[in-house]
């Protein structure tokens, strides 16, 4: 035990922060009965759509306002309709978006696994969705016939202090920035949230679990996981024995969790609820030149029109891109200290380099001379290169100094060689058509518009 | 069998160049004679000494001309008075000087194990030197008792025709830089050159054998080896199972005679039996100058009066202190090219970085966040050091960018931190005294009295 474990769980002063979040986040009374208005009125139209079809079929709510995890001011609510599972799915897609549009006419037709139907009632936001009525598991006929398994899983299991906890651990997931699992935050889900209290038992075993995570942590409340999971967190769902929920949690983000809950237990502060989105201050060009002043690195930046695509596409896109980059870059010479991507109405590949320049020769070690046609093939190929030192022998290899392909960074990233790094799909069609790269005091030119994006990577936390 | 393998050996123009070497090489009969009539000469004089004291002891010529293998040329004479076991040291020490100075009555007092005198007879060089007769092996009081142990194993193994293969690689390995067991070159003795011939048969065994080598090579001529070497060749000595005669010899020495045996055997030449000492021009500052900017890099040099000390002290230490400062400079985040050491009146050590400078900043990455110890222990050191950036999280782990300490190479190599970085004990006194860091074009002063060094450096060959 080390000493930071000894004693570690919440006193006194975690408690009466968690009642001070708990003000703020568990929702009123008004705010629960209007719920359960709004929701009761929903099923009621649901119901009466349904029975115009010539089908039988249920309605499921779900997320986070079916299992009472909703934070204060949420007003999202989620209707599952459930037809028979030998409905043809045309027929199923017609009727969901039939059942849609009547509840919800101003809505908007959005595409899932299956299209389905998002819009306002009664100042609650609406997503009416299709699905079938088939077994867990390995019967489903896409992701989200999946969700009124879950829903069917957890409310049992989660009663009213277990919600209470739930909104806690998200609440406190939200302040440290790895809530959702969208693919640009790559954080925890609000189900996975909840499978995380219900193993725990409540946000400090939550809390006081994650402090001492070795991962890969393997949590499988069913014990029935049977599919290997290279994740360093694997939370196997109690409906589907092959499907990690943490799948989309980044190692950094499970980092995140993890520093932040030893620091709460050590010593708590309201501040860890609170979302850093909301609090990150612009940084601008002054403060941005002091910051490369200090650093005497080499940034260099490829900045373009943020190609029309969501978020989930674009974000993993742009790691990829920037993945690339850096790939590409350190196999020619260059040493990268650190990348960034930021996106707005542009977006930027950002890649700070010890240095932009490199010499013009390169070190190229040869196989050791003792491996005789290697070896022998090594220095026919450079024997008679008059750009190149050597071959020489070092201790018991051939090594030759040849000329660089590339000695200046942005020369690189300005050419064509950028479009063979493997830059995401979309990136590389807006790269096509036009991009800057932007170096040394040139960097400062990303404020306004990156001002929050560069103060979180000159200010970096946790 | 590789393609190079196959028909592997000698031909005709082998052996003609071999016969064009042997012409050089052979001592003539003038020579042979000449040898033979000095040698009886100075055996006639030290007899007449040892005769005038009250000891028994006897005379053993040692070495290439004890055993037909010098080069024509060679004037050197090794003789070796060899007195009881049971004689005092301080006594044998007395007597050896005592003959070696009434026999080279200008010579001079030099120290090995034992003293010594060395001197000019005849017109010869004579090293006349005490030891005891002892066994071989373990008994040996000192390791000058081992050379006629030496003499008597391979003067019945080396008859004419194997002398004549021993010249032949001799003469081979001076052609290649690879002769000679002093500390400067690191490569082949006489005595390892004799026992590889016998080993292999002759001149072309040794060149077939040692192209084929695949190090660590072990040869083990009385099968009685009784300790491990971690050297890439090990030849164990037939008067010592404890000693490997190949222990002084650099992996690139092993590495070179591989090379140049392939070679040899490929496309014969003379070349490779002229020294490289008598054919390398001196560069000059102009082509010096064009090296640098062709390309591209940092050098920095080192430069002092060379300490007075015998180059088997001073290369050691040359090299202990350029693999210091390279260590040092490593650790500080500067990429390292190559590096040599020159020698003359002046000493020189030699730095080719990749930049002479390093961002004031340098990323440190700290333990995987699960080691929740360590993890905490390193946020702890680095939390509220406002000089630092972060901590924060790269993956799983805490990592910091750090101010640095040395942000330029010739900086650090001009202040006292050189003394710290393991240098050799004379070389650390002449730094002390004063020395100059010479950098960019001002490397071009290294001429003309480097001009040897720098175009081996620049005009690297195997």
């Amino acid at each position: 035990m080390t000493e930071g474990d000894t004693g570690d769980g919440f006193g006194s002063e975690h408690r009466m922060i968690i009642e001070q979040v708990r003000d703020q986040i568990d929702p009123g009374a008004a705010e629960r009965k209007a719920m359960r208005q709004v929701t009761a009125q929903l099923r009621n139209r649901i119901t009466a759509e349904i029975e115009s079809l010539p089908v039988d079929a249920d309605i499921i709510q779900v997320g986070s306002t079916a299992r009472g995890t909703w934070l204060a001011g949420d007003r999202d609510i989620d209707m599952f309709v459930r037809f028979p599972a030998d409905l043809d799915r045309e027929v199923l897609e017609e009727y969901g978006l039939t059942i849609g549009n009547a509840v919800l006419p101003s809505g908007d037709e959005e595409y899932a696994e299956h299209p389905y139907v998002t819009g306002t009632f009664e100042g609650f936001e609406v997503d009416l969705v299709p699905c079938y009525d088939v077994d867990a598991g390995s019967e489903l006929q896409s992701a989200v016939d999946r969700t009124p398994h879950h829903n069917r899983y957890l409310q049992t299991r989660i009663g009213e202090s277990t919600a209470a906890a739930v909104r806690v651990l998200k609440q406190f997931l939200k302040g440290i920035g790895a809530y959702g699992s969208d693919l640009r935050t790559r954080g925890f889900s609000g189900y996975l949230t909840e499978l995380l209290v219900v193993e725990y038992g409540d946000f400090e075993g939550v809390i006081k679990a994650a402090a001492k995570w070795e991962p890969p942590v393997e949590i499988d409340p069913k014990a029935h996981g049977s599919a290997a999971h290279d994740d360093p967190l694997v939370v196997v769902d109690p409906t589907d024995p092959t499907r990690n929920v943490a799948a989309v949690c980044s190692a950094r983000n499970i980092s995140r969790l993890q520093h932040y809950a030893r620091q709460f237990l050590e010593e708590p502060a309201q501040t860890y609820f609170t979302s850093p989105t909301e609090t990150t201050a612009k940084m601008d060009s002054e403060v941005v030149r002091t910051h490369l002043q200090r650093r005497g690195t080499s940034p260099v930046a490829v900045v373009f029109d943020s190609p029309d695509i969501v978020d989930d596409q674009l974000y993993p896109q742009l790691r990829k891109s920037i993945q690339g980059i850096r790939t590409a870059l350190e196999a020619e010479g260059f040493d990268v200290i650190r990348t960034a991507t930021f996106a707005d109405d542009q977006a930027v590949l950002f890649i700070e380099l010890m240095h932009r320049h490199c010499p013009a020769i390169e070190r190229h070690t040869g196989p050791p001379i003792a491996v005789r046609e290697h070896a022998s093939e090594f220095y026919t190929a450079y024997e008679s290169d008059t750009d190149t030192y050597g071959p020489f022998i070092d201790d018991d290899r051939y090594v030759v100094e040849r000329e660089r392909t590339w000695t200046d960074a942005a020369a690189f990233l300005r050419s064509e060689a950028i479009f063979d790094v493997g830059l995401g799909a979309q990136i590389e069609e807006a790269l096509a058509d036009t991009y800057t790269v932007l170096i040394e005091d040139d960097i400062t030119a990303l404020t306004p518009e990156f001002g929050e994006s560069l103060t979180r990577y000159f200010e970096p936390t946790a």
